[in-house]
């Protein structure tokens, strides 16, 4: 082969790949010259060659680009259905397919708990971004390391105080997400093998952390009403002798249940927490979201032993892009800040200060106000709509917040295979098998995301996946 | 205590923790009752209270403020040298109080390998940040799960491409941060207790990183001129009896020696890594940094087996607080993938995308061309500066690239106690103790971080360094 004739062929081989796609510019001359030291009467005999194969095509002025008719579009809009598709009932894989489903603009967002843009307070959100970058352009240019932004923990620290959490900016840590928080607490408090309890039905994301991080998951189940009880979790305790090492716990608004812990349970919960020695971590993701405006307390409100660590994100009320999280607990900060130091360098500068600003400005509450409410009548619809054109038998939960039911369908029916049948019609729902380890457990469940205006769209959507359900029981039953 | 001097007393202990500072507004009368389930009569009797104990203060037609004349200013500026003054002489403390020092503009930054804002594309970076708020302004409402955004895996896997490196944008997975990438890279490949070897001196970073993740480590001692060998490859496997399960290297412009490996010794140590079945994992975070204009190649070029994890991110070239790495490798991503998903959720979609628009610009390719030259220059002026005001017998590396300088100082000088001199003079340097795990290896070396702009100030600066080096010398021999 000719020097020409093997840089074309590097030069296809990139096209093949997608590494150039159609419409894309080649590099000048000179500067494909200098990259692969060739000269340039090389590269343009090269360049000539693809030409003459048409892969790539001279515009006047301007240079070469690669040929738009004789390669086949990657459009993402239009491969995603297949990509998305599970390639079987493995639970990872069908968390994997939900997720990637959230890229695809056809797909009826059911699946992930994840609002829709317009109950995000973009608008303002974009304001305090524009602001920092007006007011502090250098921000870009920062490196933000752990414990994160004073303001930021001054913020949180004063925020969490009018719910009854006695804490200081110095116990707070910023990190990219509530996740994140969850997995520097564990790292501060459990060793790998350790035997970490969590609940069920619990947030798979949760799930799939603890067991990302090595350790040995304990479930303990919730009551559909109560949530994580005192009760359970001596019952847990004694099962696995004693050996918890830390609680990852939702007390308020669980994913997927919606329950809600009592204050009294809570209190109980955290004193046996104490005397068993074991560290409670809560995420309190959704907590701000009650559906009648009162905001029920953090477990962290009655711990006066700094047994638990409060960790939490605005990701499901303020932007899931900007990625700050945060853990609060005065004993484990210095740990959790040596974790995160050591694993990412710490928080973006730009994104920890847009949130500060927007926190401040006041805009929070009033937004807060409008998307309880909204929730509010879009869990009812949703109830009602799907109560009425679901098979007999379906029940779903009262979650007195949040934007997520959690619904059971009757006989035995596999959500599993429903989650990938829906998927077919372009509907995103979440098997309630991947709510927990053993997947048997939940898979006559779903749970469906609220936060999506009730109109002509999702009325369709949900009358498609009833008679999605509809066909698997008339299926079920004959076969 | 009655009700309303209850809760002035809570509201006062928010003062004193500082969660209520002075100058904040007090939430409004209404608010207060709500949160506390308060009368109005009791909220305005508690801060009549507070007023009367001049701890608040009433502004006409505003509400109530915290004083500021009766609480004692909680100022950074004020506060931060105190703070960051390493309490022991512990690794983990001095690069605590390193990083910590980034946060002062009263201290002078040689300490971390951060260049100043200048030293960044600030304006088109904001303007990229600016032009995704503008054209997809819901961008801040989206989650990105990983693998991460197309188009700039797509955009990294063609800049890679005229690097030698063959892979596709499916090969990729965007991560937060450079050592985020090289962190999710050890799990995929190796696991707890495992022994993972690192470059000595290396970044402490990486070593923090490693031992967080409960590896164990082995140092492989660089050459000063060649970095890493394929010799000293072989001498580490024999010495582990052939337990390496990874290398973590920085291969081009390693961290601090400044050493670039040759194609030839590559190319030796990829297929050694092939030989022995261990995952090399490439940090190539300096690799755009050369002063010659030249781009070396990754060992991933090198690699046909897959065996080799490229890292790396543009926190040194474009922006730190974009807070996007990426991790590169067909054969690993998926796990990467999983791992990522599993521990944060993804990465911020804005950030992503301003960056994917920044690398298509072609602004990058300017910008880098200004700063190789401008870190040449610095790099020989601080060369020649220290040369000639440390002590006699001070030896300097002599970088190709990046923007740091290894400084070996004359005797037995322990730069653990240097680092903390120089910060009560505002100085900040890195110690060579922490760049090591047996902190006494080079416990005569610091680091220089020159991406600062050579004039009266930080010659003043060096000047003053130079003394304290001086006087510990001489101290030093008279003790």
């Amino acid at each position: 082969m000719n020097r020409y004739e093997e840089l074309a062929a590097k030069i296809e081989d990139d096209i093949a790949r997608g590494v150039l796609s159609p419409g894309d510019k080649l590099p000048s001359v000179r500067e494909t010259g200098r990259r692969e030291k060739a000269s340039p009467a090389t590269v343009v005999e090269a360049y000539e060659l693809l030409k003459e194969r048409k892969l790539i095509e001279a515009r006047e002025r301007s240079g070469f680009y690669v040929a738009s008719s004789s390669v086949p579009l990657l459009d993402i809009a239009k491969s995603a259905p297949a990509f998305v598709k599970p390639v079987s009932l493995d639970a990872d894989d069908l968390i994997s397919a939900l997720r990637q489903a959230t890229y695809n603009p056809r797909i009826f967002p059911f699946g992930t708990a994840t609002p829709l843009p317009m109950f995000f307070p973009v608008k303002a959100v974009n304001r305090c971004i524009a602001q920092v970058l007006r007011d502090e352009p250098a921000t870009v240019s920062e490196y933000r390391f752990p414990p994160g932004a004073n303001d930021l923990r001054k913020s949180l620290a004063r925020r969490y105080s009018g719910y009854g959490v006695k804490v200081s900016a110095d116990a707070l840590v910023t990190t990219s997400g509530a996740i994140d928080a969850i997995g520097l607490a564990l790292s501060a408090v459990a060793s790998k093998g350790d035997v970490v309890a969590v609940e069920t039905p619990g947030y798979f994301g949760i799930l799939q952390l603890v067991r990302s991080l090595g350790y040995t998951i304990l479930e303990i189940p919730l009551d559909p009403e109560a949530g994580l009880t005192p009760e359970r979790l001596r019952e847990a305790w004694k099962k696995s002798g004693g050996k918890i090492k830390a609680l990852v716990t939702v007390p308020n608004f669980a994913n997927p249940l919606g329950t809600v812990i009592s204050d009294e349970h809570k209190k109980a919960l955290v004193d046996l927490a104490h005397q068993y020695g074991l560290t409670i971590i809560e995420d309190d993701i959704y907590g701000d979201l009650a559906f009648d405006g009162s905001r029920p307390r953090p477990l962290k409100a009655f711990d006066a032993h700094d047994g638990v660590i409060l960790c939490g994100s605005f990701a499901k009320t303020i932007s899931p892009a900007l990625r700050v999280g945060f853990a609060c607990s005065k004993t484990h900060a210095p740990t959790i800040t040596l974790h995160k130091a050591a694993r990412a360098s710490g928080v973006s500068a730009l994104a920890e200060d847009a949130l500060t600003l927007y926190l401040q400005s006041g805009h929070y509450e009033r937004h807060l106000r409008n998307i309880r409410r909204d929730y509010h009548t879009l869990i009812s619809q949703y109830t009602h709509a799907i109560l009425k054109s679901f098979p007999a038998g379906t029940r779903v939960s009262k979650p007195a917040g949040g934007f997520i039911l959690w619904v059971q369908l009757p006989g035995e029916m596999d959500s599993r295979l429903l989650q990938a049948k829906a998927l077919e019609k372009n509907i995103s729902i979440a098997s309630g098998a991947v709510f927990s380890l053993s997947h048997r457990d939940y898979a006559s469940y779903i749970r469906i995301n609220c936060a999506i205006p009730w109109n002509s769209q999702s009325q369709r959507a949900l009358a498609r996946l009833a008679q999605t359900v509809e066909g698997m029981a008339t299926g079920g039953k004959q076969g």
